[in-house]
């Protein structure tokens, strides 16, 4: 079954050249489909400009509003109609397409999505998954930015979203999952974590308990589950020092001749280990828990990156991975009935 | 004024004989005197395996105790009254020595703290203080680890207090403060953080407002406030990252000849690279927020953390850190007052 990947081709930091580039990949190296969503006569400029005016695989689909980056999610999904995300996923809504692939705005993405297609039954907080590299695999690392104030049940329900997710795209068996934590002893971890640790201990999960910040790169562990505020922090402070070490190496790099005569040789196995580091390798970041498919991608990704996002779409369409996070969810229904005894003990206020 | 640090000489991972050598190293290269706490037989001997079998600057007090790491740290700081650290934080009482330095469990060393010392007046909770590398000079993180569960007005404090340690240690005149958070914009982060940005707007500090994970390396913010669980969070992913990273790289340059070669010639840079991100370079995380002035140590410090932790501690004691808090506290008093009205918006049961 060919698949057909919306693309909203609006919204992110880059020119949507980079965009489109990356659609025009992704149909030269898989059977699929790509449909571009925005400005329609921006987009054909685009296409021109990379030598490929018309295409079979690639469609356009005219949105005349864009979501911009400061906007504010909720307001703009609800009065922005005509803008490019919205329309991708009112595409996937009358299953027009399958999958929606977005580099915009990722608060609007999410608001979208949950606003068309509605939660996967029985998800209390749709989140997204984040991927780390390993010094093994990579790790799925949930929630890492759509909910800053979560509640044990919702830590639980990352864990087995993430698991899924990790069943499917690496074809883990019983993919072993953590909480993050500040010590890996049970007793350790703010209230949430200590009460989000007694459900997984109930569960029929892979839980392996408590992991610490610096577990995450050893590859001793598939599923991360935090909050998303705790989840974002971590994918940007590692972004951030990977992108600083390579900046002070580099410099210790050009201070003798002998060191730039080394790099010179290094070069090759530097860029290497930067494709090792780079997030753009794993194209993106799903969202899980909604009644369709979709991918976050980096506002600065590159065309590599929005073409591997795309496949990645299209393979957790083909390998069904929302239906393994329903069976995992009612494997585990009692434990959820048990969930909500422990609300009143953690937090407060909604913070969606 | 000849400055007496009392090292506990026990309970890190290493043996005794690292830290034997810290104390050595920095006796020798200041005015300073340390009194080491633990089995004085296994300290002696440490002392005669470094052929330094008598030094008058060196002292050795016995502690028949030692607590270990995995111990529970309330209950062990009761227990054991003979214990290594708990003996330390007694000199430090009784004025004998002007700081305390430890390697050990870093939950029983604040707890020991606490007890002996007591909180600095107007201090809600005390907490460690950590030091990241930047592309610029370090910036100080507070809170890493001591306190899980927080209140606006905790992360305030941190703030206040941090503050005053980065205004000691590095010369640094009206620091740059900012709240980690999952976005910049002053409506993003959880009911904690977005409470205590409004703590902070209206405080004499020079509050920047919210920074994210990846401005952390960048230099170009002084302080960050967050609680212990995420702080500590932080600190571990960074450890783990940067091992990975140079790991990865390692493997990348023995893979060709040619990278073999280069890898030669780049030694001495990546000698220097690795010790910029070395956190061993900075000593240690202080206790701050105690009537007295005390360093944690990583538990795989080695001689040269150790005598810049002792360093350090020295350094803020003739610097007055502690003052400096309390002026901090005082300019800012209303604030606080205004405080209490935010707790019932976020957190629940006490963590502590």
């Amino acid at each position: 079954m060919k698949m057909h990947i919306a693309l909203d081709a609006m919204g992110s930091d880059r020119a949507p050249e980079v965009l489109v580039a990356g659609a025009l990949q992704a149909v030269d190296e898989a059977e699929i489909e790509v449909v571009l969503l925005g400005d329609e006569s921006v987009l054909r400029t685009a296409l021109k400009n990379l030598g490929r005016e018309s295409d079979e695989r690639i469609k356009i689909v005219h949105a005349s509003q864009v979501i911009g980056m400061d906007e504010s999610p909720i307001v703009a999904v609800r009065q922005k109609k005509d803008s490019s995300v919205v329309k991708a996923f009112d595409l996937l809504k009358i299953k027009e397409v399958d999958a929606v692939v977005s580099a915009g705005n990722s608060g609007a993405t999410m608001a979208a999505a949950i606003k068309s297609l509605g939660r996967l039954k029985g998800i209390a907080r749709p989140g997204i998954a984040g991927l780390f590299p390993t010094l093994k695999r990579p790790v799925v690392m949930m929630d890492v930015g759509a909910n800053v104030d979560c509640r044990p049940k919702h830590l639980f329900q990352f864990g087995i979203m993430a698991a899924a997710f990790s069943e499917v795209l690496f074809n883990v068996k019983s993919p072993r999952i953590g909480i993050l934590s500040n010590g890996e002893e049970g007793g350790k971890g703010n209230v949430l974590v200590k009460n989000a640790h007694r459900l997984f201990q109930q569960s029929s999960l892979n839980y392996i308990g408590n992991i610490e910040g610096d577990d995450t790169f050893q590859g001793d562990v598939d599923v991360i589950t935090c909050d998303g505020f705790v989840g974002n922090v971590c994918l940007k402070i590692s972004e951030g020092l990977a992108e600083a070490i390579t900046l002070m190496l580099k410099d210790e790099l050009s201070k003798t001749l002998k060191a730039k005569l080394g790099y010179l040789l290094t070069k090759d196995a530097f860029a290497e280990f930067k494709k090792r580091i780079d997030y753009a390798e794993y194209g993106g970041a799903p969202l899980l828990g909604l009644n369709g498919t979709s991918i976050i991608c980096h506002g600065r990704s590159n065309s590599t990156a929005i073409k591997n996002a795309i496949f990645v779409a299209a393979e957790l369409v083909q390998k069904k991975v929302n239906d393994r996070i329903l069976v995992l969810l009612a494997e585990n229904s009692a434990i959820q009935e048990e969930a909500h005894l422990l609300v009143d003990e953690t937090l407060d206020g909604d913070a969606q």
